[in-house]
């Protein structure tokens, strides 16, 4: 039974909660916030107990820990975790700094310990359907993919202006999902964008709507659109072509009633928000974590692969501004 | 070339004189009705001849007629073409009475002329196509039928009371859809109905909303459903669960342009009736029978598929009457 | 907290129990079962504890019981829990005997306890807003109800033979959802069924392939399709047209990937068995039976529904016996 | 009644004909073609003559006429067309040559005749009911457009070489139906392309799938993904993100019939090519041709379109050479 300390105790510590609590091989034991009352009340939810970091991290007993703290503590707590020998799951992103990301990376090579980023779309049922059925052939070989990635509604301004960017703060999940789907990074990053949602998005220097073309060296192409407001729902596709097929993950919809009438027919939207719809990546992500760290094999996601999702949102973050495309490795360095 | 005589001017009619004048084997000489202006009218759209019926039976260069007059002229018109040596193609239904039908089918077989009934739908490309898929074994061995037919609005009650009925006017297409499916006659016939829609149909002695199920010697089971009022359109489905499956066969939308927003994912709705849905169906039945009687080759639906679906219309009428199950052979006598 | 006794301990009291815990307003307290092993195992993984049924019906700390005992118990135990003073929720159905059914509801009517019976598709998502948009108007008066219902595997022939037959054991579901979305009994039952999936369920005396027509009283009609084997996964389909639209309930698939290749356009399978499709159904049911015994508000689900849903799977017994319709009131007696 | 010259008698030709001749206000008057047996067949099915070009431009009974000839013709017989007074039908492109096509649009400026082009695409059922959900303001204001394009399979090399490359030959419908949804010309055009299904489509100077992604001054968006390759059909799909909501055009289907087994549930391919998928919308322009030439009022689609998109299709090539955005005034000059 893995015992597990749990840094952050807001919305997604919640829901990381319930997936390390439902686990047969893992226990919430412990969890830390800066906000005392967030962290008591999940404690007193799962029968684990409030403590601080520097506890939960000195404590022998505890074998993992899962970081779902701010962004800018990341890679502080990921090098403190793996110091204190433990193995960690992290929340995305690594860090808005990209350089700061790798210096964590070179320090975590360093200690052993295995450290995963949570990149919980890869375990989706639909995504990851979608990768075996690529990955056992079913469409030859993959040529060009799109993915399209919408937000119901723009978080507010003052979030946006900590949040390092739609690049780093949200399209870090699609860039994530090229790398799993294509299984490799690109050469190439070519981004445009736009605040048209929201002009005081545009105001606090981001943009709410982008569209980015991605080359690989061997000539496969993939497009990822991003928009902060589709009022219909969180929208969330894929699609693959290949040399021999197309594949497609649709949206999850909130039910499967459909009414006709004289106004047309009509289905359920597709579900509201990453809650819903990836309520069942989160148990299969911990689950997947939980069986890495068990049988000490291979993490299915990686802190390189976090590092490589960062490195393309800042070629894209920077294509925006030069109007011109960016290669990935002048960012990597 | 097959020259073509149309025996009748009204709107369906026109549809056949359209597919007879697209079809590079048969060409439109002659046009008939008790209406000579209609007959006038199509007869200058297509470069044909309005005539009366007696001459168009009696020029032996005509080789075909195309009887689309009124119900209670058919078996009449089938005789006496027939008897002229013509090939017919005749709507359906054969009659509205079923010994009037069966006395039709012995005169016209002992004439040697082939006579096909136009129950379109067995042309309609989803339903053949859906045809194919059960011959070729697609779904292994058939089991139960279910068969969706609903009207997107009641005629008015004033035909209603000269249709006679539901049975022998709206579901007799679904009978020969069950025939053809099936490729066998059920045993017995078991329906209900009821005046739900518009007492007024009810008034009439008829019914509007009914469902009838069919019973084979071997065990199958079919089940068909009708409406005269389904607001949203021409609504016409099958299915077939078989041993290894099941095969449906869905509505023809007005086009493919589906709308999310708050109100949810709405799409076109069924095409509204029966001329934009069957329109592609009625061009191919007339290829089918072009090339039938050029050939000498067995027409695709027979006078004996005629009688057959008004045999199994008569049944489901003294059924809904008499509060029990029916069997063919009875009605047949 | 309401403490809860589950009597039985196989699969489906497996699910129960998951739902329990679950919930913040119910805790598993004891377990019962004849294998008092599965018991002892139940009752560890959910920190409750292994105890004989009349201990826990004893045990006046314990408010209420789920039985998911073999169904020849039901009647049995759900007279003792309601004399012991505890609300009861009991698996579907009530008994194989209309009889013994009507004489256990005049038992607990006297003694007043809530006892609600385990129609757990009420609960299901889709079913249920269906039900909503129903009852909010949104097609108008319901006229025509289609129920498709099919296992993806008939059970072994030994099961076959304890069940009550196919109406009782599983078309009684169809009943009770027939009743939940017509809100009424219907009149009149006519039943056709054949065992054309597996001749060897013929030889017990059941049918495994069956269509139910349902007359109600004001003219509506339901017709309910039941087969044992659909290979393709468990389908479990609604429709009901009414004077304003069509409202259809479909399928809940695995994945939402589809693959379009020279072969077709290919996407999953409907979730396999019942434990996939409803999971989520059950946990609402839980929530609602708790809900209704905190409150003292009525029960969604009454041992009437029950007793209705039953009666109406003699009645279809009855009607393909004898080939005729039986009124619902002839067999209530 | 119009009549109508025919200019070409290849394949595109044909499609043409039947839609003059179908429709009641025009008729094919004469056919020409360097292959006088070509149209002198055209000529014998439609009851016109075969004719050679300057006949039909000299016969002042002519008042159309439709020019279906190879490309590189296009801007000489618009030129003398409109010279000899006739109104123009041209199929796209205006011309492989930007500057040519600016030439023939001042000339037939100075004449004054109507010249349509022929981007049928608009008139596709589906397309043209997005746009008009869009004018209607169904999805608010439009943000984010996606257009999905894909042959079936490439043409041969020999082909490729004189197509004046993929963007020219096969993404100017799409930079077209850009233009008409979004109702304006972008700003800039950034694309990428390679090689990837036939290295010899590379060999040959060409792309065979591309990626362009257009930028509006208003900070619209749209991406444009084309592919000489889809197994599965004709690709051909269009969405439209808006302030309130998505418009989606899918691809219509062989047929509605859908299968489920064992192996999943499968439906039909979308219609193979672009002579299916795009019959009906032939037979609208030519309406819309008409019954602009009768009323004289303007034409859907004009020479200055034609001009627009080429235009965009010479930015496309320059910016996949240069690897740098392109903005549409450079080209224009």
């Amino acid at each position: 039974m893995l015992k597990v300390g749990l840094l952050g105790a807001g919305r997604i510590a919640g829901v990381h909660a319930t997936a390390i609590s439902a686990h047969p091989g893992s226990t919430l034991a412990a969890v830390s916030d800066i906000n005392t009352t967030a962290a008591e009340k999940i404690a007193a939810q799962y029968g684990a107990e409030a403590r601080d970091t520097a506890a939960i991290l000195g404590d022998s007993s505890i074998g993992a820990v899962l970081i779902a703290t701010s962004t800018d503590t990341h890679s502080d707590l990921i090098e403190k975790a793996t110091a204190a020998g433990k193995a960690v799951l992290c929340e995305k992103p690594v860090d808005l700094s990209l350089a700061r990301a790798q210096v964590c990376q070179k320090t975590v090579a360093a200690s052993g310990c295995p450290v995963m980023i949570g990149f919980n779309r890869r375990f989706d049922p639909n995504f990851s359907a979608l990768k075996k059925a690529v990955d056992g052939g079913e469409i030859g070989k993959p040529e060009l993919l799109s993915i399209t990635s919408f937000d119901p509604a723009p978080p507010p301004v003052a979030y946006i202006k900590v949040s390092g960017g739609l690049f780093r703060d949200m399209m870090i999940h699609d860039f994530d999902m090229a790398n799993f789907i294509m299984g490799a990074s690109p050469a190439m990053v070519t981004a445009v964008g736009s605040s048209i949602v929201d002009p005081e998005i545009g105001g606090a220097g981001d943009v709410d709507t982008a569209v980015v073309t991605l080359t690989y060296a061997d000539g496969r192409i993939a497009v990822i659109k991003n928009s902060r407001r589709a009022v219909y729902g969180y929208d969330q596709r894929l699609e693959l072509l290949g040399s021999e097929g197309l594949l497609q993950a649709q949206n999850m919809l909130e039910n499967t009633v459909v009414k006709s009438t004289t106004q047309g027919v009509t289905g359920a939207k597709p579900t509201y928000f990453f809650l819903e719809r990836y309520m069942p990546a989160y148990a299969a992500e911990w689950a997947a974590f939980v069986e890495a760290v068990d049988s000490g094999k291979p993490l299915p996601v990686t802190l390189e692969d976090g590092v490589a999702a960062l490195a393309m949102a800042e070629a894209a973050t920077l294509s925006v501004k030069t109007g011109a495309p960016v290669s990935l490795a002048s960012v990597l360095g």
